[in-house]
């Protein structure tokens, strides 16, 4: 199986055991309303990219540790998109979790989605259970606080934006417990991992600001210039968009430069490339060159 | 240190862990005001008493349990207490959550400490990481779904409400977790504890209902007669007080008799016994009288 088959199958497996037996008919229906048909997969993909470099020694809990970024990932994205933040009546092209099922269940749905990624790594590690510890305070610490994913949410709702620290855990810290994940998985040091899902991090916020300013891309639905109408930093808006375009090969320079010496290195080096390739949206090449 | 101490000094650990470092300030300061002060942390009391009924050899490992259990129940209190679900202004006679902090803040509040649970679990686990896969997946299925407590309050979003699933999950599955987990963080086979647990969620819904019946409780700042004004399945309007009493009591005993023969049971009897006696409102008592 290719990594997308193997991200698909684990998430079928894991919402199914959701939204089985006992589950409340919506609920179960929603928990699978706002996990497919997904996007890219972008950090499972990675995950599995990190583990592969490494010899991929334990395929079943590399793949439960990408099922539950991504399950963490739509949990993240269906909260957001609530009328408490977002008020997104789109996403992914289609009405947003709320918008069908109304607000109570997208708040359930979100809840029920963190806890099922815990537990889709937690079952993974029966047989090995050693790196589970790493395992799951590096996935813990990708979504909470201080520095996660619901950190970085948190600081729009401060009265002082610390603009790093927000872009960091908001978009950053899933990718950095990508490739760290990736590497715990494979039995390796994740330290060096780093700053590879640093790096990948912060090229995915700059083509983001790009996808927000072309209307295009995953978050298309939540409607034009958000960011802008948000007030939140946005690299286009700093740089223009041909130096965001700068800005974000430059960043994919940087973590092509970060990849280990492992045994994978050189394949690795061609996904992180094509995948960034894919980042920039076309309209913006043709109109910035 | 006794129960009460250990659970709050291993609360205390981890809402500084979630607090510390780069959190957003006015996030750290939510997450400590959804935990502290508590409530009688109930949950963690009967995990580490079951713990302690069967020796409690990984003390390290109960108390993270402990504690993940009440911060999953704390996140619990402050999403239902959002305008989405109950709406409420107060809770443990202070204002509630989202009334202090804002909704969005709430919201991401109970995210963050149900992944502050996990984690709590996982690294007490790093030097004994061979229970972790059992403990985490009862621990999930006790909040996520389909039966833990999202489950069981989405059940309240359904056209046609199965009520003794919805007791089963909304209650009954965090104290069936208490019991199960403090079996397995003590080497114990879990499934031995389940009556017991089962017993001790279905005696704290009929003690609930008559909390809620006399305005007092961990939920009287929620307003008298919530559940009655929501149309829920409540034991009082069924059975009038003195026959939620008597119902009371007889759940207490089956839960004493369900507690598996092991070196502290006697103990365990005890505690269960002191417990429940606390659990009926004195002056619905002296009324039935």
């Amino acid at each position: 199986m290719d990594a997308a088959a193997r991200i698909e199958a684990e998430l079928h497996a894991a919402i199914d055991r959701a939204g089985g037996a006992d589950c409340p008919p919506r609920l179960a229906e929603a928990l699978a309303y706002a996990v497919f048909p997904g996007g890219a997969r972008v950090r499972p993909q990675l995950l599995i990219a990190v583990a592969g470099a490494c010899g991929d020694p334990s395929p079943e809990l590399t793949d439960a540790a990408g099922a539950a970024l991504e399950l963490l990932h739509c949990a993240s994205l269906v909260h957001d998109d609530l009328p408490a933040f977002d008020d997104a009546a789109k996403r992914r092209g289609k009405p947003s979790v709320h918008a069908v099922f109304g607000e109570p269940l997208a708040i359930l749905t979100g809840d029920a989605l963190i806890v099922l990624a815990f537990e889709t790594v937690a079952r993974a590690g029966a047989r090995t259970p050693a790196p589970l510890p790493a395992l799951v305070s590096l996935i813990a610490g990708s979504v909470g606080a201080p520095g996660g994913i619901a950190a970085g949410q948190a600081w729009e709702s401060e009265p002082k934006v610390r603009v790093s620290s927000y872009h960091r855990a908001k978009t950053g810290a899933l990718f950095v417990g990508a490739t760290m994940a990736g590497a715990i998985v494979a039995g390796q040091d994740p330290r060096r991992w780093r700053r590879l899902g640093e790096k990948i991090g912060e090229a995915y916020q700059v083509a983001d600001d790009l996808l927000d300013a072309a209307g295009l891309g995953d978050d298309a639905g939540k409607g034009l210039g958000r960011d802008a109408q948000l007030g939140r930093p946005n690299c286009v808006s700093e740089l223009g968009v041909p130096g965001a375009i700068e800005r974000l090969k430059g960043l994919v320079g940087q973590a092509v430069d970060a990849i280990p010496d492992v045994p994978g290195s050189e394949a690795l080096r061609e996904i992180v490339c094509a995948q960034a390739h894919r980042l920039v949206p076309k309209n913006l090449v043709v109109a910035a060159e």
